[in-house]
Protein backbone atom coordinates (compact mmCIF):
# COMPACT_ATOMS: atom_id res chain seq x y z
CA UNK A 1 0.00 0.00 0.00
CA UNK A 2 1.28 3.15 -0.99
CA UNK A 3 0.55 6.42 -2.74
CA UNK A 4 -2.19 7.94 -0.41
CA UNK A 5 -4.30 10.46 -1.19
CA UNK A 6 -6.45 12.41 1.15
CA UNK A 7 -8.95 10.17 0.00
CA UNK A 8 -7.51 6.93 0.50
CA UNK A 9 -5.21 7.93 3.70
CA UNK A 10 -7.87 6.72 6.01
CA UNK A 11 -8.84 3.46 4.84
CA UNK A 12 -5.56 2.63 4.69
CA UNK A 13 -4.55 3.17 8.50
CA UNK A 14 -8.02 1.32 9.08
CA UNK A 15 -6.75 -1.41 7.82
CA UNK A 16 -3.90 -1.41 9.08
CA UNK A 17 -5.64 -2.20 12.59
CA UNK A 18 -7.15 -5.22 11.47
CA UNK A 19 -4.64 -7.80 13.36
CA UNK A 20 -5.42 -5.68 16.95
CA UNK A 21 -4.60 -7.88 19.89
CA UNK A 22 -8.16 -7.46 21.35
CA UNK A 23 -11.68 -6.67 20.22
CA UNK A 24 -11.78 -3.32 22.53
CA UNK A 25 -8.34 -2.30 21.53
CA UNK A 26 -9.36 -2.40 17.29
CA UNK A 27 -12.47 -0.22 18.21
CA UNK A 28 -11.33 2.19 19.94
CA UNK A 29 -7.95 2.65 17.68
CA UNK A 30 -10.54 2.69 14.52
CA UNK A 31 -13.13 5.42 16.02
CA UNK A 32 -9.96 7.19 17.17
CA UNK A 33 -8.45 7.38 13.59
CA UNK A 34 -12.04 8.37 11.76
CA UNK A 35 -12.70 10.82 14.12
CA UNK A 36 -9.22 12.71 13.98
CA UNK A 37 -8.98 12.45 10.54
CA UNK A 38 -12.50 14.23 10.55
CA UNK A 39 -11.52 16.84 12.52
CA UNK A 40 -8.40 17.02 10.33
CA UNK A 41 -10.48 17.00 6.71
CA UNK A 42 -12.96 19.80 8.27
CA UNK A 43 -10.18 22.47 9.55
CA UNK A 44 -7.14 21.44 7.36
CA UNK A 45 -4.27 22.82 8.71
CA UNK A 46 -1.59 24.03 7.05
CA UNK A 47 1.28 22.48 7.54
CA UNK A 48 2.06 25.40 10.37
CA UNK A 49 -1.23 24.78 12.03
CA UNK A 50 0.27 21.02 12.23
CA UNK A 51 3.06 21.97 14.32
CA UNK A 52 1.58 24.34 16.36
CA UNK A 53 -1.03 21.56 16.93
CA UNK A 54 2.26 19.07 17.55
CA UNK A 55 3.79 22.39 20.26
CA UNK A 56 0.36 22.39 22.05
CA UNK A 57 0.32 18.78 22.80
CA UNK A 58 4.03 18.83 23.78
CA UNK A 59 3.89 21.50 25.96
CA UNK A 60 0.99 20.06 27.68
CA UNK A 61 2.55 17.17 28.67
CA UNK A 62 5.95 19.52 29.68
CA UNK A 63 3.47 20.70 32.17
CA UNK A 64 2.75 17.89 33.97
CA UNK A 65 4.65 16.92 36.98
CA UNK A 66 3.80 14.69 40.41
CA UNK A 67 1.75 17.73 41.69
CA UNK A 68 -0.18 19.34 38.09
CA UNK A 69 -2.23 17.40 35.51
CA UNK A 70 -2.29 19.56 32.41
CA UNK A 71 -4.02 16.55 30.25
CA UNK A 72 -6.61 16.33 32.89
CA UNK A 73 -7.15 19.74 33.09
CA UNK A 74 -7.36 19.77 29.01
CA UNK A 75 -10.06 17.28 29.08
CA UNK A 76 -12.09 19.04 31.75
CA UNK A 77 -12.24 22.52 30.31
CA UNK A 78 -13.03 20.62 26.66
CA UNK A 79 -15.95 19.45 28.26
CA UNK A 80 -14.34 15.95 27.97
CA UNK A 81 -14.21 14.66 31.32
CA UNK A 82 -18.32 15.37 32.04
CA UNK A 83 -19.10 13.66 28.95
CA UNK A 84 -18.05 10.71 30.42
CA UNK A 85 -18.74 11.14 34.01
CA UNK A 86 -22.37 11.66 32.31
CA UNK A 87 -21.82 8.40 30.05
CA UNK A 88 -20.77 6.56 33.11
CA UNK A 89 -23.27 7.76 35.57
CA UNK A 90 -26.54 7.72 34.08
CA UNK A 91 -29.94 6.85 35.62
CA UNK A 92 -28.62 5.74 39.30
CA UNK A 93 -31.32 6.60 40.73
CA UNK A 94 -31.87 7.77 44.45
CA UNK A 95 -27.84 7.94 44.55
CA UNK A 96 -25.61 11.38 44.69
CA UNK A 97 -24.84 12.88 41.43
CA UNK A 98 -21.27 12.87 40.40
CA UNK A 99 -19.22 14.91 38.96
CA UNK A 100 -15.25 15.53 37.50
CA UNK A 101 -12.31 14.40 39.70
CA UNK A 102 -10.15 16.97 38.26
CA UNK A 103 -6.88 17.75 38.45
CA UNK A 104 -5.75 17.68 42.80
CA UNK A 105 -6.24 14.57 43.92
CA UNK A 106 -3.51 13.06 45.69
CA UNK A 107 -3.16 9.51 46.55
CA UNK A 108 -2.89 8.21 49.91
CA UNK A 109 -4.15 11.52 51.70
CA UNK A 110 -3.13 11.53 55.79
CA UNK A 111 -5.73 9.38 57.30
CA UNK A 112 -7.34 11.29 60.07
CA UNK A 113 -9.90 11.25 63.20
CA UNK A 114 -13.06 11.65 62.84
CA UNK A 115 -13.33 15.63 63.92
CA UNK A 116 -9.68 16.51 62.91
CA UNK A 117 -9.06 20.01 61.52
CA UNK A 118 -7.80 20.10 58.35
CA UNK A 119 -6.67 23.52 57.76
CA UNK A 120 -3.32 23.21 58.69
CA UNK A 121 -1.45 26.81 58.02
CA UNK A 122 -4.31 28.10 56.08
CA UNK A 123 -6.29 31.43 58.01
CA UNK A 124 -9.75 31.50 56.78
CA UNK A 125 -13.73 31.60 57.66
CA UNK A 126 -13.63 28.37 59.80
CA UNK A 127 -15.85 25.58 58.36
CA UNK A 128 -17.44 22.76 60.07
CA UNK A 129 -18.35 19.96 57.23
CA UNK A 130 -20.54 16.92 58.26
CA UNK A 131 -22.80 14.63 56.57
CA UNK A 132 -23.88 10.82 55.87
CA UNK A 133 -22.78 8.19 53.70
CA UNK A 134 -26.13 5.22 53.34
CA UNK A 135 -26.61 2.82 50.76
CA UNK A 136 -30.20 3.06 48.27
CA UNK A 137 -32.11 1.70 51.12
CA UNK A 138 -30.96 4.49 53.22
CA UNK A 139 -28.97 2.09 55.33
CA UNK A 140 -25.87 4.00 56.74
CA UNK A 141 -22.50 2.72 55.69
CA UNK A 142 -20.16 2.25 59.08
CA UNK A 143 -16.44 2.14 58.17
CA UNK A 144 -17.02 3.71 54.41
CA UNK A 145 -13.47 5.46 53.25
CA UNK A 146 -14.27 9.83 52.65
CA UNK A 147 -11.57 11.29 51.18
CA UNK A 148 -12.05 15.02 51.26
CA UNK A 149 -9.70 17.83 49.46
CA UNK A 150 -10.41 21.64 48.14
CA UNK A 151 -8.83 25.19 48.22
CA UNK A 152 -8.37 27.91 50.75
CA UNK A 153 -9.24 31.00 51.21
CA UNK A 154 -7.49 32.41 48.39
CA UNK A 155 -8.17 29.75 45.63
CA UNK A 156 -5.33 27.28 46.11
CA UNK A 157 -4.65 24.09 46.46
CA UNK A 158 -1.89 22.79 48.80
CA UNK A 159 0.06 21.23 46.42
CA UNK A 160 -0.25 24.52 44.21
CA UNK A 161 1.62 26.54 46.89
CA UNK A 162 4.67 23.63 46.84
CA UNK A 163 7.54 26.23 45.38
CA UNK A 164 8.30 28.74 48.02
CA UNK A 165 6.96 28.47 51.91
CA UNK A 166 5.13 25.46 51.54
CA UNK A 167 2.57 23.97 53.99
CA UNK A 168 2.72 20.84 52.78
CA UNK A 169 -0.49 18.81 52.54
CA UNK A 170 -3.40 20.76 53.96
CA UNK A 171 -6.88 21.26 53.05
CA UNK A 172 -7.09 17.42 52.50
CA UNK A 173 -7.60 13.93 54.17
CA UNK A 174 -8.99 10.46 54.60
CA UNK A 175 -11.72 9.48 57.29
CA UNK A 176 -13.76 6.86 58.01
CA UNK A 177 -17.14 7.20 58.99
CA UNK A 178 -18.39 5.95 62.01
CA UNK A 179 -20.54 3.30 63.67
CA UNK A 180 -23.76 5.02 62.00
CA UNK A 181 -22.73 6.03 59.24
CA UNK A 182 -21.15 9.73 59.86
CA UNK A 183 -18.40 11.83 59.59
CA UNK A 184 -17.19 15.84 60.30
CA UNK A 185 -14.26 17.31 60.18
CA UNK A 186 -13.15 20.76 60.50
CA UNK A 187 -11.72 23.06 57.61
CA UNK A 188 -11.78 26.85 56.43
CA UNK A 189 -14.53 28.03 53.20
CA UNK A 190 -12.71 27.44 50.20
CA UNK A 191 -13.18 29.95 47.70
CA UNK A 192 -13.73 30.18 44.06
CA UNK A 193 -10.40 30.21 41.92
CA UNK A 194 -9.28 30.12 38.32
CA UNK A 195 -7.34 26.45 37.30
CA UNK A 196 -4.20 26.51 36.43
CA UNK A 197 -4.12 28.97 33.63
CA UNK A 198 -0.26 29.94 33.16
CA UNK A 199 -0.02 26.87 31.00
CA UNK A 200 -0.78 25.75 27.05
CA UNK A 201 -4.41 25.16 28.72
CA UNK A 202 -4.78 28.97 30.25
CA UNK A 203 -3.54 30.20 26.67
CA UNK A 204 -6.41 27.98 25.06
CA UNK A 205 -8.81 29.11 27.46
CA UNK A 206 -7.77 33.05 26.35
CA UNK A 207 -7.59 32.03 22.42
CA UNK A 208 -11.30 30.65 23.00
CA UNK A 209 -12.01 34.17 24.74
CA UNK A 210 -13.32 32.08 27.79
CA UNK A 211 -12.60 32.94 31.66
CA UNK A 212 -10.56 30.04 33.66
CA UNK A 213 -13.13 30.27 37.11
CA UNK A 214 -14.59 27.42 38.60
CA UNK A 215 -16.95 28.10 41.46
CA UNK A 216 -16.11 27.33 45.57
CA UNK A 217 -16.77 23.68 46.16
CA UNK A 218 -15.50 20.70 48.29
CA UNK A 219 -14.15 17.67 46.58
CA UNK A 220 -15.29 13.98 47.86
CA UNK A 221 -14.35 10.30 46.72
CA UNK A 222 -16.06 7.98 48.90
CA UNK A 223 -16.10 4.19 48.83
CA UNK A 224 -17.15 1.08 50.42
CA UNK A 225 -17.05 -2.55 50.31
CA UNK A 226 -19.79 -3.41 47.81
CA UNK A 227 -20.34 0.14 46.38
CA UNK A 228 -18.74 1.88 43.22
CA UNK A 229 -16.65 4.01 43.98
CA UNK A 230 -18.50 7.85 44.04
CA UNK A 231 -16.37 11.42 42.79
CA UNK A 232 -18.09 14.22 43.58
CA UNK A 233 -18.37 17.63 44.68
CA UNK A 234 -20.09 20.03 47.02
CA UNK A 235 -20.39 23.47 45.28
CA UNK A 236 -21.37 26.52 48.31
CA UNK A 237 -24.79 28.41 46.69
CA UNK A 238 -24.56 32.03 45.79
CA UNK A 239 -20.96 31.40 43.89
CA UNK A 240 -20.72 33.87 40.95
CA UNK A 241 -19.65 30.96 38.69
CA UNK A 242 -21.76 28.85 39.63
CA UNK A 243 -23.65 29.08 35.72
CA UNK A 244 -20.06 29.42 34.03
CA UNK A 245 -17.89 26.58 35.40
CA UNK A 246 -14.80 26.56 33.16
CA UNK A 247 -14.96 22.72 33.56
CA UNK A 248 -18.89 22.33 33.20
CA UNK A 249 -19.15 20.49 36.19
CA UNK A 250 -22.12 21.96 38.42
CA UNK A 251 -25.35 20.20 38.86
CA UNK A 252 -27.81 21.51 40.76
CA UNK A 253 -28.58 18.73 43.26
CA UNK A 254 -24.53 19.55 44.55
CA UNK A 255 -25.20 23.25 45.52
CA UNK A 256 -25.33 24.12 49.24
CA UNK A 257 -25.74 26.74 51.22
CA UNK A 258 -23.64 27.54 54.47
CA UNK A 259 -25.76 27.32 57.10
CA UNK A 260 -23.51 30.34 59.51
CA UNK A 261 -24.39 30.02 63.26
CA UNK A 262 -22.32 31.41 65.86
CA UNK A 263 -19.53 28.50 65.30
CA UNK A 264 -18.74 29.21 62.29
CA UNK A 265 -20.02 27.83 58.82
CA UNK A 266 -21.84 24.47 58.42
CA UNK A 267 -21.57 22.49 54.89
CA UNK A 268 -23.73 19.19 55.38
CA UNK A 269 -24.83 16.30 52.86
CA UNK A 270 -25.99 13.14 53.02
CA UNK A 271 -24.21 10.87 50.76
CA UNK A 272 -26.16 7.78 48.85
CA UNK A 273 -23.41 5.16 46.76
CA UNK A 274 -24.74 2.82 43.93
CA UNK A 275 -23.94 -0.80 44.72
CA UNK A 276 -21.46 -2.14 42.39
CA UNK A 277 -18.00 -3.72 42.57
CA UNK A 278 -15.78 -3.73 45.96
CA UNK A 279 -13.12 -1.28 45.71
CA UNK A 280 -10.88 -0.07 48.26
CA UNK A 281 -8.60 3.04 47.96
CA UNK A 282 -5.40 3.03 47.50
CA UNK A 283 -3.13 2.89 51.44
CA UNK A 284 -3.32 6.06 53.22
CA UNK A 285 0.00 7.01 54.08
CA UNK A 286 1.71 7.41 50.84
CA UNK A 287 0.87 11.38 50.55
CA UNK A 288 2.52 13.65 48.07
CA UNK A 289 1.84 11.40 45.24
CA UNK A 290 -0.41 12.59 42.61
CA UNK A 291 -2.80 9.79 41.70
CA UNK A 292 -2.78 7.95 38.61
CA UNK A 293 -5.19 5.89 40.02
CA UNK A 294 -8.96 6.97 38.86
CA UNK A 295 -11.98 6.10 40.23
CA UNK B 1 -26.07 26.40 32.51
CA UNK B 2 -25.90 23.71 34.96
CA UNK B 3 -27.15 19.83 34.77
CA UNK B 4 -25.34 18.77 31.68
CA UNK B 5 -26.03 15.32 30.77
CA UNK B 6 -24.82 13.11 27.58
CA UNK B 7 -27.52 14.88 25.23
CA UNK B 8 -26.79 18.78 26.15
CA UNK B 9 -22.68 18.93 27.24
CA UNK B 10 -21.50 19.16 23.60
CA UNK B 11 -24.09 22.07 23.02
CA UNK B 12 -22.81 24.07 26.64
CA UNK B 13 -18.86 23.85 25.61
CA UNK B 14 -19.76 24.70 22.32
CA UNK B 15 -21.69 27.99 23.21
CA UNK B 16 -18.59 28.70 25.57
CA UNK B 17 -16.50 29.41 22.45
CA UNK B 18 -18.47 32.16 21.07
CA UNK B 19 -16.23 34.75 22.48
CA UNK B 20 -13.07 33.48 20.67
CA UNK B 21 -10.63 35.79 19.96
CA UNK B 22 -10.05 34.65 16.37
CA UNK B 23 -12.46 33.35 13.73
CA UNK B 24 -9.99 30.20 13.05
CA UNK B 25 -9.60 29.85 16.73
CA UNK B 26 -13.25 29.63 16.89
CA UNK B 27 -13.53 26.98 14.01
CA UNK B 28 -10.76 25.09 14.98
CA UNK B 29 -12.22 24.81 18.81
CA UNK B 30 -15.23 23.67 17.33
CA UNK B 31 -14.26 21.50 15.31
CA UNK B 32 -12.31 19.75 17.81
CA UNK B 33 -15.04 20.00 20.40
CA UNK B 34 -17.62 18.31 18.26
CA UNK B 35 -15.03 15.54 16.84
CA UNK B 36 -14.00 14.88 20.06
CA UNK B 37 -16.66 14.28 21.70
CA UNK B 38 -18.08 12.02 19.04
CA UNK B 39 -15.15 10.16 19.42
CA UNK B 40 -16.04 9.54 23.37
CA UNK B 41 -19.71 9.03 22.44
CA UNK B 42 -18.88 6.57 20.07
CA UNK B 43 -16.58 4.52 22.16
CA UNK B 44 -18.46 5.10 25.87
CA UNK B 45 -15.00 4.62 27.78
CA UNK B 46 -15.11 3.60 31.15
CA UNK B 47 -13.75 6.00 33.65
CA UNK B 48 -11.39 3.66 34.10
CA UNK B 49 -10.45 3.99 30.32
CA UNK B 50 -10.25 7.46 30.34
CA UNK B 51 -7.70 7.11 32.95
CA UNK B 52 -5.88 5.13 30.72
CA UNK B 53 -6.35 7.60 28.00
CA UNK B 54 -5.02 10.30 30.55
CA UNK B 55 -1.92 8.18 31.38
CA UNK B 56 -1.24 7.68 27.63
CA UNK B 57 -1.16 10.99 26.46
CA UNK B 58 0.80 12.12 29.61
CA UNK B 59 3.05 8.94 28.91
CA UNK B 60 3.25 10.04 24.70
CA UNK B 61 4.26 14.08 26.94
CA UNK B 62 6.97 12.74 29.45
CA UNK B 63 8.83 10.84 26.33
CA UNK B 64 9.64 13.90 24.24
CA UNK B 65 12.97 15.79 24.93
CA UNK B 66 15.07 17.17 22.53
CA UNK B 67 15.81 14.49 21.04
CA UNK B 68 12.47 12.56 20.54
CA UNK B 69 9.48 13.73 19.55
CA UNK B 70 6.59 11.57 20.73
CA UNK B 71 3.67 13.26 19.58
CA UNK B 72 4.92 13.90 15.79
CA UNK B 73 5.71 9.71 15.89
CA UNK B 74 2.03 9.51 16.94
CA UNK B 75 0.75 11.68 14.30
CA UNK B 76 2.69 10.16 12.10
CA UNK B 77 1.53 6.49 13.11
CA UNK B 78 -1.59 7.25 12.68
CA UNK B 79 -1.64 8.59 9.32
CA UNK B 80 -2.59 12.39 10.88
CA UNK B 81 0.74 13.31 9.43
CA UNK B 82 0.36 11.80 6.13
CA UNK B 83 -3.61 13.46 5.57
CA UNK B 84 -2.29 17.15 6.74
CA UNK B 85 0.99 16.33 4.13
CA UNK B 86 -1.97 15.23 1.25
CA UNK B 87 -3.87 18.46 2.62
CA UNK B 88 -1.54 20.79 1.73
CA UNK B 89 -0.01 19.51 -1.35
CA UNK B 90 -2.44 18.11 -3.99
CA UNK B 91 -2.32 18.78 -7.41
CA UNK B 92 1.50 20.77 -7.09
CA UNK B 93 1.74 19.20 -10.84
CA UNK B 94 5.41 18.90 -11.83
CA UNK B 95 6.95 19.32 -8.38
CA UNK B 96 8.46 17.04 -6.53
CA UNK B 97 6.40 14.54 -4.27
CA UNK B 98 6.40 15.39 -0.34
CA UNK B 99 6.11 13.10 2.57
CA UNK B 100 6.61 13.09 6.33
CA UNK B 101 8.98 15.55 8.20
CA UNK B 102 9.55 12.65 11.03
CA UNK B 103 10.58 12.83 14.45
CA UNK B 104 14.54 12.98 13.65
CA UNK B 105 15.18 16.38 11.84
CA UNK B 106 17.49 18.51 14.09
CA UNK B 107 16.96 22.15 13.50
CA UNK B 108 20.39 24.06 12.61
CA UNK B 109 22.89 20.98 10.99
CA UNK B 110 26.01 21.58 10.37
CA UNK B 111 27.08 23.27 6.99
CA UNK B 112 29.43 21.38 4.84
CA UNK B 113 30.96 21.89 1.65
CA UNK B 114 29.62 19.67 -1.70
CA UNK B 115 31.22 16.52 -1.63
CA UNK B 116 31.85 15.95 1.74
CA UNK B 117 31.35 12.28 3.62
CA UNK B 118 28.46 12.99 6.49
CA UNK B 119 29.51 9.34 7.76
CA UNK B 120 31.34 10.55 10.73
CA UNK B 121 32.12 7.61 12.51
CA UNK B 122 29.62 5.56 11.09
CA UNK B 123 30.40 1.91 9.43
CA UNK B 124 28.30 0.70 6.35
CA UNK B 125 28.41 0.27 2.32
CA UNK B 126 29.66 3.81 0.79
CA UNK B 127 27.03 6.03 -0.91
CA UNK B 128 27.27 8.78 -3.20
CA UNK B 129 24.00 11.33 -3.46
CA UNK B 130 23.76 13.17 -5.83
CA UNK B 131 21.15 15.47 -7.96
CA UNK B 132 19.77 19.02 -8.70
CA UNK B 133 17.30 21.23 -7.66
CA UNK B 134 15.21 22.95 -10.21
CA UNK B 135 11.44 24.93 -10.62
CA UNK B 136 8.93 23.57 -12.67
CA UNK B 137 10.43 25.27 -15.80
CA UNK B 138 13.64 23.48 -14.99
CA UNK B 139 15.49 26.11 -14.18
CA UNK B 140 18.20 25.10 -11.77
CA UNK B 141 18.20 27.32 -8.32
CA UNK B 142 22.00 27.92 -7.34
CA UNK B 143 22.07 28.36 -3.44
CA UNK B 144 19.12 26.58 -2.42
CA UNK B 145 19.57 24.99 0.96
CA UNK B 146 19.38 21.14 0.90
CA UNK B 147 19.06 19.64 4.54
CA UNK B 148 19.61 15.90 4.95
CA UNK B 149 19.60 13.83 7.44
CA UNK B 150 18.92 9.48 7.50
CA UNK B 151 19.42 6.28 9.47
CA UNK B 152 23.07 4.54 9.78
CA UNK B 153 23.28 0.68 8.63
CA UNK B 154 21.57 -0.29 12.23
CA UNK B 155 18.45 1.73 11.39
CA UNK B 156 19.52 4.30 14.31
CA UNK B 157 19.97 7.94 13.92
CA UNK B 158 22.42 10.15 15.46
CA UNK B 159 20.28 11.45 18.28
CA UNK B 160 19.25 8.07 19.27
CA UNK B 161 22.95 7.07 19.81
CA UNK B 162 23.08 9.94 22.95
CA UNK B 163 23.50 8.00 25.70
CA UNK B 164 26.75 6.02 25.49
CA UNK B 165 29.84 6.34 23.23
CA UNK B 166 27.71 9.21 21.26
CA UNK B 167 29.25 10.15 18.14
CA UNK B 168 27.35 13.72 18.07
CA UNK B 169 25.69 14.99 14.96
CA UNK B 170 26.12 12.46 11.88
CA UNK B 171 24.86 11.62 8.44
CA UNK B 172 23.20 15.07 8.79
CA UNK B 173 23.97 18.31 7.29
CA UNK B 174 22.98 20.99 5.16
CA UNK B 175 24.61 21.98 1.60
CA UNK B 176 24.15 24.72 -0.76
CA UNK B 177 23.30 23.63 -4.43
CA UNK B 178 26.36 24.99 -6.85
CA UNK B 179 26.04 27.57 -9.60
CA UNK B 180 24.28 25.04 -11.99
CA UNK B 181 21.61 23.87 -8.96
CA UNK B 182 23.87 20.35 -8.31
CA UNK B 183 24.78 18.85 -4.97
CA UNK B 184 26.44 15.44 -4.34
CA UNK B 185 27.46 14.21 -1.13
CA UNK B 186 28.99 11.19 0.31
CA UNK B 187 27.96 8.76 3.23
CA UNK B 188 26.93 5.30 4.02
CA UNK B 189 23.78 3.36 3.05
CA UNK B 190 20.66 3.97 5.72
CA UNK B 191 19.25 0.65 6.42
CA UNK B 192 15.34 -0.04 6.99
CA UNK B 193 14.75 0.55 11.35
CA UNK B 194 12.13 0.44 13.29
CA UNK B 195 10.53 3.76 14.48
CA UNK B 196 11.66 4.08 18.26
CA UNK B 197 8.92 1.67 20.16
CA UNK B 198 9.89 1.50 23.95
CA UNK B 199 7.57 4.52 24.88
CA UNK B 200 3.81 4.76 24.73
CA UNK B 201 3.74 4.47 20.64
CA UNK B 202 5.53 1.65 20.61
CA UNK B 203 3.21 -0.43 23.12
CA UNK B 204 0.06 1.26 20.67
CA UNK B 205 1.31 -0.21 17.90
CA UNK B 206 1.36 -3.97 19.42
CA UNK B 207 -1.96 -3.24 21.12
CA UNK B 208 -3.00 -2.62 17.14
CA UNK B 209 -1.01 -5.74 16.57
CA UNK B 210 1.50 -3.69 13.79
CA UNK B 211 5.30 -3.82 13.27
CA UNK B 212 6.83 -0.64 13.65
CA UNK B 213 9.21 -1.00 10.81
CA UNK B 214 10.14 2.20 7.92
CA UNK B 215 11.51 1.45 4.90
CA UNK B 216 15.24 2.79 4.20
CA UNK B 217 15.43 6.08 3.29
CA UNK B 218 17.16 9.34 2.97
CA UNK B 219 15.67 12.90 4.49
CA UNK B 220 15.35 15.98 2.80
CA UNK B 221 14.18 18.99 3.27
CA UNK B 222 14.95 21.59 0.30
CA UNK B 223 14.43 25.50 0.65
CA UNK B 224 15.17 28.40 -2.19
CA UNK B 225 13.51 31.81 -1.64
CA UNK B 226 10.76 32.64 -3.79
CA UNK B 227 10.11 28.95 -3.03
CA UNK B 228 7.65 26.73 -0.79
CA UNK B 229 10.04 24.52 1.39
CA UNK B 230 10.24 21.05 0.48
CA UNK B 231 10.36 17.94 2.91
CA UNK B 232 10.21 14.58 1.53
CA UNK B 233 11.99 11.17 1.32
CA UNK B 234 13.46 9.33 -1.06
CA UNK B 235 13.21 5.26 -0.54
CA UNK B 236 15.70 2.76 -1.52
CA UNK B 237 14.48 -0.14 -4.02
CA UNK B 238 13.45 -3.22 -3.26
CA UNK B 239 13.24 -2.42 0.13
CA UNK B 240 10.47 -5.22 2.34
CA UNK B 241 9.00 -2.51 3.77
CA UNK B 242 7.83 -0.35 0.91
CA UNK B 243 4.25 -1.52 1.20
CA UNK B 244 3.85 -1.68 5.02
CA UNK B 245 5.45 1.50 5.75
CA UNK B 246 4.39 2.23 9.72
CA UNK B 247 3.67 5.86 9.13
CA UNK B 248 1.60 5.58 5.49
CA UNK B 249 4.76 7.29 3.82
CA UNK B 250 5.50 5.80 0.92
CA UNK B 251 5.09 7.20 -2.68
CA UNK B 252 6.35 5.34 -6.37
CA UNK B 253 7.79 8.56 -7.31
CA UNK B 254 10.03 9.24 -4.28
CA UNK B 255 11.79 5.58 -4.51
CA UNK B 256 15.20 5.37 -6.30
CA UNK B 257 17.46 2.27 -7.27
CA UNK B 258 20.98 2.30 -5.97
CA UNK B 259 23.33 2.35 -8.99
CA UNK B 260 26.20 0.24 -8.03
CA UNK B 261 29.18 0.77 -9.43
CA UNK B 262 32.91 0.51 -8.97
CA UNK B 263 32.91 3.79 -6.92
CA UNK B 264 30.49 2.41 -4.39
CA UNK B 265 26.28 3.09 -4.46
CA UNK B 266 24.75 5.80 -5.92
CA UNK B 267 21.25 6.99 -5.40
CA UNK B 268 20.61 10.27 -7.34
CA UNK B 269 17.16 12.48 -7.97
CA UNK B 270 16.60 15.34 -9.33
CA UNK B 271 14.17 17.90 -7.22
CA UNK B 272 11.63 20.44 -8.32
CA UNK B 273 10.22 22.72 -6.30
CA UNK B 274 7.56 24.76 -5.93
CA UNK B 275 6.90 28.40 -6.22
CA UNK B 276 5.50 30.01 -3.44
CA UNK B 277 6.53 32.06 -0.09
CA UNK B 278 10.13 33.01 0.49
CA UNK B 279 11.11 30.98 3.50
CA UNK B 280 14.76 30.88 5.09
CA UNK B 281 15.90 27.79 6.73
CA UNK B 282 16.98 28.69 10.42
CA UNK B 283 20.44 29.12 10.82
CA UNK B 284 22.94 26.69 10.65
CA UNK B 285 25.30 26.62 13.52
CA UNK B 286 23.39 25.54 16.27
CA UNK B 287 23.12 22.04 16.16
CA UNK B 288 21.86 19.02 18.60
CA UNK B 289 18.61 21.13 19.35
CA UNK B 290 15.85 19.23 17.74
CA UNK B 291 13.11 21.27 15.84
CA UNK B 292 9.51 23.13 16.87
CA UNK B 293 10.54 24.84 13.50
CA UNK B 294 8.11 23.15 10.74
CA UNK B 295 8.21 23.74 7.30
Amino acid sequence: MRNFDEGRITRAVLERLSGARSPRARQVSEALVRHLHAFIREVRPTQAEWGEGIAFLTGVGAMCSATRQEFILLSDTLGVSMLVDAINHAGQGGTTDTTVLGPFYVEGPPELPLGADIAGPCAGEPMRVEGTVSDTGGRPLPGAWVDVWHSDAQGYYDVQRGDAGAPGLALRARFRTDARGRFHFRSIVPSFYPVPHDGPVGRMLEAQGRHPYRPAHVHFMIGAPGFTTLVTHLFLADDPYLDSDVVFGVKDSLIRPLERGTGGAVLRYDFVLPAGAQEEPAPAGSPGRQSERLP
